[in-house]
């Protein structure tokens, strides 16, 4: 069966990824679920804003407010 | 049954969650209600501009102005 | 049965909301009907833009460009 | 039968409306035609723009253009 | 038959019309064709860029870039 | 049969044709294959970046960010 | 058979492709699939933002995001 792009992170549930947000921000988090929308549940959730790190634990990204994600 | 990233929100009903939006501000309230869209329904809603916090009461977000949401 | 979200703001008609618009600006009128995309038919609508408000009546405000909507 | 939110600029055709554009212009016109998309068929049209105003005549303004209207 | 905004454009082929665009631009043009997303096809035409003016010939604009769209 | 407005670019396959985008860069190329959606596909593509021209060989734009596009 | 706009990028799997993103940054990668929303997955990534050049390893880049792509 072919790989379709989102497969690239469906491997990735469980470990921890970089999402980049089209506000500029990025947030990391163990990623525990996506769908085809790209919305994402994160735990252990921390984003990165300019020079901050603040620690969210649990979070559900909008997917149509990312820009790339990758497993870190 | 495998999670929808939606659920890391529907196990927060009836708790204070946190919402960032796209433009800049942050909602935090008590989530009654949401649906696929990520629309939300807040009761006790605050919302934080800057260095301000607003009292505002029940609240509807709509989900395409959310970037991510947090329970707190 | 369940809340949905945008019965958050059903339950207001007849009622004075305010409407946080994506370009910055906050209505607020007698919320006279609404449907499922958030457009919103407002009565003796105000609108305030920084410092001052300029009354408009009836207005049809755009649910596309609503980031959120309280009753007040 | 219930409202519909656009009703309230159905019932204005014929007579002068105020549109506001997301990209901060206001026009006004004679509505002359309007679909559920809130595209808009405006004559004897005039656009706002800061300090000058300029006439028109006949426009067709895109809806998703739209923050909102008012009978004027 | 109720006319629908559209024909505002749809009775001006062969002319020349004035469209302006989301990004500031202003483009002049004859109107060869257009649809229902408001993609048009216009000759002859020019783009109105601040103080110059550029000649373009055939030109494609895409529906969704459009705020409004006048005869002139 | 009436002509469509994508009509316009489709009669310019194998030739040279100039495409505006939404972030103001500028591309040319030998127009290949279009859709629907305005996805072109470009050969001997150059894009123009201010007062620099880049060579990108083969290149794929996606429709949704073209402004305008006209043959050279 | 026509081709078509997407195949410019799909036959350039297994190869380093260059994606201009429409928050200004450029990312190159070896493209290991591809879908009709212009969802990419690429491996051996690296983001170019101003001067600064990121590795990345594996990464998800959303279609949606994206002004064009170009094999190098």
């Amino acid at each position: 069966m072919t790989d379709r792009p989102i497969d690239a992170l469906d491997r990735a549930k469980g470990k921890r990824i970089m999402v980049k947000l089209k506000n500029g921000e990025e947030i990391t988090g163990i990623l525990k679920a996506l769908d085809l929308h790209l919305n994402l549940w994160l735990d252990e959730a921390e984003v990165q804003k300019s020079e901050t790190k603040v620690r969210m634990g649990t979070v559900l990204v909008r997917g149509d407010t990312i820009v790339y994600a990758s497993p870190v």
